[in-house]
C-alpha cells in the first residue's frame, strides 16, 4: 500500500472544490462538492442519534437506491431542528445541484454541520451552487475539505493506493470533526472515494465494519450529534476486475479503507476542541467484547481522566474508579494499570511507581493507559484527548 | 419545620469536633469525629462503584449490627487500592477510637476521602485520634464539617427540628463533596445525627428513599467514586414515642430528613468544582421514571451542555441533542424546550426567542433547563453545575 498525495479528488474520476458563499460570515469556505465523473455506487454510515438534521435524513432516503453522483456539503449550520424548512432546503440542494449535474436530485447526498436550530439561509446557497459546480476541479479535494471544516484547527485528509490482483485502486478521505466526536459518528463528517469496481453489497459490508474499528472509537467528549456521517462513492474507473466475493481483492480493499479510517479518525481524535494530546485507552482481558469496549469507553470519556492527563498527574485511581462505575464484570483485586509502559497499580494496589517516568510518559504527545482486568479474553482501545482550558473556553461561546 | 443553627451536633446527645493531624500536609483540619452519648440506631448508603474505599469495607461491616457510637473520617486520602493495608489501618482506627470510648470497635465507622492509592499515615493518626476524642465537644459540629472538606469551598451544615404528636425532635447534618458527585453517591460524604426514637428498620428506610431523591439526583462530572456514603445516627434521646410504624410521626420525620438531604445535596452541586452556577434540568412527560431519569441525566452530564450555561450560551441544540442520544423513547417532533422560563424550542423546531431573556435566565445563580419530551406521564429532575475553566485547572493537578 502506497500513501499518495490529496484527499477525495485522488482516485480517477472525481472533481470537487470549496467556497465560500457567505453561510459562516467570517468569509471562511463553508461549501462543498465531491462529484464523480459516473454515477457510483454509494454506502454510508449514519448518526445513531433519535434527533436527525434534516439534510441526514435525506441522504438516508437518497442513498437508497444504492448509487449516487455527488456530494454537497455546507459547514455553519446544522439544519437540525427546523421542521419542514429543514428538509425542503436540503430537498432543494439536491434538486439544484442535480439539475446542474443533468442528473436526478435523487443521486445527490447532501450533509449539514454546525450550530443546531437556525436556518440555512438559502439565498446565499442558490448561487453558491452555481459557483460550486462551475469551480469543480480534478484537483479540487483540498479545498473541499476546507469547506466543511468548524472548529477544526489541523486538515484531515488522505489518499492510498492499494494493489489488487490484476490491477491497483485508489481511496481517498477527507472529514471534518473536532467537539462532541463520540461513537456512534459525533459531529463528525467523512467523505470516501475510490476508484475501485466492487459490488454496491461489499461497498457497504467492508463500510460498516471499517467504521466500527475507526471512527466508532473515538471520543471527545461524550456528546452524539445529529448530523454525522461518513459517506463512500466507488466509481470503478480504476477498470479492476470487479470485487464481487470476499476474495483477496476484498480483503486488500478493506485494508486499505481501514488505513483511510484509522488516520482519519486519529485526526480527528488529536483535534479533539482544545485537545493538547491523543490519548488512547486500552482494556485488556474482559469478559466480553462489549465489557471491553464499555470499559475503555468509561474511562475515555471521564472528565477526571482526561483533566488528569492534560495536567500530566499520573492520577491512576481516577482510571480504576472509572472502570468501577462502567457497570463491567471485573473484580478490582486482579486489575493492572500502566500509564504509557509503566506500571502503576497491581491487584488493585498501588505500586510504587518512578514518578518522573510517569510523568515523562504523560507529557509524550500520545498518551496511551492501559487496564488490564483480567477477566477474560477480550480486548477494545478507544481513541480521545485531553481535557483543557482551551476546550471550555471553545465551548462556552459556540453559538457566538 | 424549623431550621436551627448548627449541624451535627444540634440533636441532643451528640459530640463532635475536628483537627488537623497533618494528613493534609497543608496544615488544613483532616479528622473529624461525630460521636453520640449513647450506643445509636445506624444506617447507611454506599457507593456502587465496584472499587470500595478499605474504610467504606468496613464501614459496611460494622454497619450490619444497625448501631454504633461514633463515626470518625478523614480527609486528604481515600484510603483505597491498598490492599490488606488498607484494611487493617481501618480497623486500627476503629479499634484505637473505640478503646477511648470503652466500646467495641464494630461501633466505630470509619469513612476517608482523598487521593486513591497512598496510604494512610498511621503515625499521625494515632496521636491524633487521642486529641480528637479528648477534643469533642457539644458543639463541634462545625469543626467536624471543616475537617472532612477536600475540594470544597463553601460549608454544608444544616439542623431541622421537627414536630411530631408527642413532641420535637431534631435532625442535623452535613457533607462534603464538590467534584465527581455523581449518582450514586460520588466523592461525597453525608453525615446525619438525630435525637429521634425511630426503629432501625424505619431509620434505614427512610435514608434509602431519601438520599434516592437527593444526593443520588445530583451529578457534577458523571465520575462516581469509591470512597462515598451517606450515615445516619439516631440515638433517641428526644425521648419521643418510638417510631415503629410508617405512621404520621415516621413522614415527619422523612420530611424533615429530606429538608436536610435535599439542602445538603444542593450545597454539593452548587459547590461543583470550579462551578459558577447551579443548573436543575428537569425532564418531563417520558415513558417511565427510568427514562425521566436517564434523559434529565444524560443533559446533566454533558460537557457541551455545562460549558454553553458556564458561557451563557442559549444554545438549546446542545440540551435536544443529548436527549437523543440519551437512549429514551422519544420523538424529536413532540419536545419542547425550555430556558428558564423561556420557550426556545417548540415541538423539536427553533422558535423566534428573545435572546436577551434567555441570556439573562442564563445569568441568574441557579438556571433551570427543561424538556417536555410528552411521551408519557413521568418526570425527574438532577441538579448540576457549569463546567468552567476553573473546572480544568482544579482537575488537572489534583494531586500535586
Amino acid at each position: 500500500m502506497n500513501k499518495l498525495n490529496g484527499g477525495v479528488t485522488a482516485p480517477e474520476g472525481f472533481f470537487a472544490t470549496g467556497i465560500a458563499c457567505g453561510i459562516k460570515g467570517n468569509g471562511k469556505k463553508d461549501l462543498a462538492i465531491i462529484c464523480s465523473e459516473d454515477s457510483a455506487a454509494a454506502a454510508g454510515v449514519f448518526t445513531t442519534n433519535r434527533v436527525k438534521g434534516h439534510s441526514l435524513q435525506l441522504t438516508m432516503e437518497h442513498i437508497k437506491s444504492g448509487y449516487a453522483n455527488a456530494i454537497v456539503i455546507n459547514s455553519g449550520c446544522a439544519n437540525a431542528c427546523l421542521g419542514k424548512k429543514g428538509y425542503a432546503d436540503a430537498l432543494e440542494i439536491a434538486a439544484i445541484t442535480a439539475g446542474l449535474l443533468e442528473c436526478e436530485p435523487n443521486d445527490i447526498l447532501v450533509g449539514s454541520t454546525g450550530v443546531i436550530g437556525k436556518p440555512l439561509n438559502m439565498e446565499l446557497i442558490r448561487p453558491g451552487l452555481e459557483a460550486l459546480v462551475s469551480g469543480m476541479e480534478p484537483e479540487g479535494g483540498h479545498d473541499a475539505q476546507e469547506a466543511i471544516m468548524t472548529t477544526d484547527t489541523i486538515f484531515k485528509e488522505i489518499a492510498v493506493e492499494v494493489e489488487l490482483t490484476d490491477s491497483s485502486i485508489v481511496i481517498g478521505g477527507m472529514a471534518k470533526g473536532s467537539g462532541m466526536i463520540h461513537p456512534n459518528m459525533a459531529t463528525m463528517i467523512g467523505v470516501l472515494t475510490t476508484d475501485a469496481n466492487i459490488s454496491r453489497r461489499l461497498l457497504d459490508k467492508a463500510l460498516k465494519e471499517v467504521v466500527e474499528k475507526t471512527f466508532n472509537r473515538i471520543t471527545v467528549d461524550g456528546d452524539t450529534s445529529v448530523c454525522d456521517m461518513v459517506l463512500i462513492l466507488a466509481n470503478g474507473m480504476a477498470d479492476n476486475a470487479g470485487i464481487i466475493d470476499e476474495d483477496d481483492d476484498y480483503l486488500a480493499f478493506k485494508k486499505g479503507l481501514e488505513e483511510v479510517c484509522n488516520y482519519l479518525s486519529r485526526r480527528i481524535a488529536r483535534d479533539g476542541e482544545g485537545a493538547t494530546k491523543l490519548i488512547e485507552v486500552v482494556v485488556e482481558n474482559a469478559a466480553s467484547p462489549e465489557d471491553a469496549h464499555k470499559a475503555a469507553s468509561t474511562i475515555a470519556t471521564s472528565p477526571l481522566v482526561k483533566t488528569a492527563v492534560f495536567g500530566e498527574d499520573a492520577n491512576w485511581g481516577r482510571i480504576i474508579t472509572a472502570v468501577g462505575y462502567s457497570g463491567v464484570e471485573f473484580d478490582p483485586d486482579y486489575t493492572d494499570i500502566y500509564i504509557g509502559d509503566i506500571l502503576v497499580c497491581k491487584n488493585g494496589c498501588a505500586v510504587d511507581f518512578d514518578e518522573g517516568a510517569a510523568k515523562e510518559a504523560l507529557k509524550k504527545d500520545e498518551v496511551k493507559l492501559l487496564a488490564n482486568i483480567n477477566k477474560g479474553v477480550y480486548s477494545d482501545r478507544v481513541l480521545t484527548c485531553d481535557f483543557s482550558l482551551e476546550y471550555v473556553k471553545i465551548n462556552s461561546s459556540y453559538r457566538s
